[in-house]
């Protein structure tokens, strides 16, 4: 196996596709782990019924490896735990909460665990409490994100400093270069979100799809940082927000705005206006839906391609 | 000359140090143009007279090509791009503005123009003005920044498809392996400004200075975005700021407690409680302060290893 990361999770490719709330069921998973790279489940937004479902598919549909994500704050996470138990997921991507919670339970139960962190503290925190390897996210990803609002650019190398743990970088990353880029700054593997919520296997709706490939800059912004910081497009669901925070209201009212059913009324049945669409500040250089296995080739491609033309500047 | 950029400044490391309020006068930009690299002085933080008298030191100080920054809403615009002609400055960086304004005027001086932009939509109205290169600057830089904040990360790709001019990457930058990130994302040169502030020859005063160096991930924000953005060290001030914005204060309020003197106030006189500290996130991994050469010199070999490291993957 050719680097760390490779090694951890027995994969060809260190590209990993990031488990996303409504975008990444086990049909974008499987493509994902079927082309050389790890899938990953997100099992935030699965009753655990539906978690098992995909956890039954997944399994019929790749005999690769492939992971699940499960964030720690979940209300269903002991249910999802036994699942991971039951069905005995090789790898689990923590996030969203205190690493020391699962990690022991999951290592005993045989999984790799890897946790998402978005500074260095946190990086040590996952560390001392045993995990396998680190997922680094920066302030461009999509979706929840860290209080310090550090980016992908200073992230890593501060991250890189503070464990020696295999290092897995996340945000702003959607083409080889990017994976290039996240190589030079330590990371030794990339987590792809946004890129691949536009490729044919993602249960997103394709009114997101089509949002996301028609981002432009500045269409996205990391808000509710009252509640809980989250990237979005801006949409009327934003506006109100927007209109929200000015009149000054409380994080209880702006919780209440934010409800329970918007990530899933925007970003599984297509409602643009209402829905929060979370999403990366990279989706304004992502021009097309792809098959996932495509997307997977073209950025090892362009990875390499750009790997060469460093080394051939003539300096 | 190695790439265009080297060629079009004449330089021999396409590494310019920013010009930066309050911390980047003749004896830092002429360290660094000495050294090979590309010295910008700061005019914006200068009256004519200062300004003046900063043209005549670095005439004397170096006969390598330098540049003058001159954000472009400054007050003594006129005065400033009088002496650029009086002192047939060679190249000049123009910020915050319109490059519309001054670029005809520049290149019939003789000046190469380079302009600042923190979004492709601006990339391709400098490129129409006439202006020779670009710098994209991300949302981790210090100082004044775009609205969009579109990281580093996520913007020089952008840039890079906008334009075919030669494009300089800022923000977020204070290393070699930030520097081979930046290349892998197409950019052609770095600007660098945080890891400079921390050099023996900045204008900064010693407590900037420590300041710096001991900044932690976190330490900056983005602030005062009502009034005109700007990333600045979280201190007694800034919660002045939070506190006047929390209470709804106006953007006339701010700008009054913003005031006149505060940027020279810290970085000048070394008040780290009621001054402006302007540095970006990158100052959490900057270690030490240095002499500009040796800043420069680290810069350069650590983005040699990491080209090679990167092309030597056992992939």
């Amino acid at each position: 196996m050719a680097n760390r990361v490779c090694e951890l999770f027995q994969i060809k490719y260190p590209i990993i596709q990031a488990g996303m709330v409504w975008c990444s069921d086990w049909k974008l998973a499987s493509a994902v782990s079927n082309a050389g790279g790890l899938g990953i489940i997100g099992s935030g937004s699965m009753y655990p019924n539906i978690f098992e479902e995909n956890l039954q598919q997944m399994q019929q549909a790749t005999d690769k490896p492939y992971a699940v994500n499960i964030p720690l704050l979940y209300a269903s996470l002991e249910e999802h735990l036994s699942l991971v138990e039951k069905y005995k997921v090789p790898i689990v991507f923590t996030s969203a909460g205190n690493p020391k919670t699962c990690t022991p339970r999951l290592k005993a139960a045989g999984c790799k665990v890897v946790h998402v962190v978005s500074s260095a503290k946190f990086a040590q925190k996952a560390e001392a409490a045993g995990v396998d390897a680190i997922v680094a996210e920066g302030f461009e990803a999509g979706g929840h994100n860290g209080r310090e609002e550090t980016t992908t650019m200073c992230l890593i190398p501060a991250v890189r400093r503070a464990t020696q743990l295999p290092l897995i970088a996340a945000g702003g990353i959607g083409t080889g270069a990017g994976m290039a880029a996240a190589f030079a700054l330590g990371a030794e593997g990339v987590q792809i979100g946004s890129r691949f919520v536009a490729s044919n296997e993602s249960s997103a709706h394709d009114n997101f799809k089509d949002k996301v490939v028609d981002a432009k800059e500045g269409d996205t912004i990391l808000t509710l940082k009252q509640v809980v910081s989250v990237r979005l497009i801006k949409n009327k669901f934003y506006e109100e927000i927007q209109e929200a925070e000015k009149r000054g209201a409380s994080a209880q009212e702006l919780a209440l705005l934010l409800g329970r059913g918007r990530a899933k009324k925007g970003m599984l049945e297509g409602d643009m206006n209402d829905g929060e669409l979370e999403i990366g500040q990279v989706s304004a250089i992502i021009d097309k839906v792809m098959p996932a296995a495509d997307i997977l080739m073209e950025i090892w491609n362009e990875f390499n391609e750009v790997r060469t033309n460093l080394s051939e500047l003539s300096f």
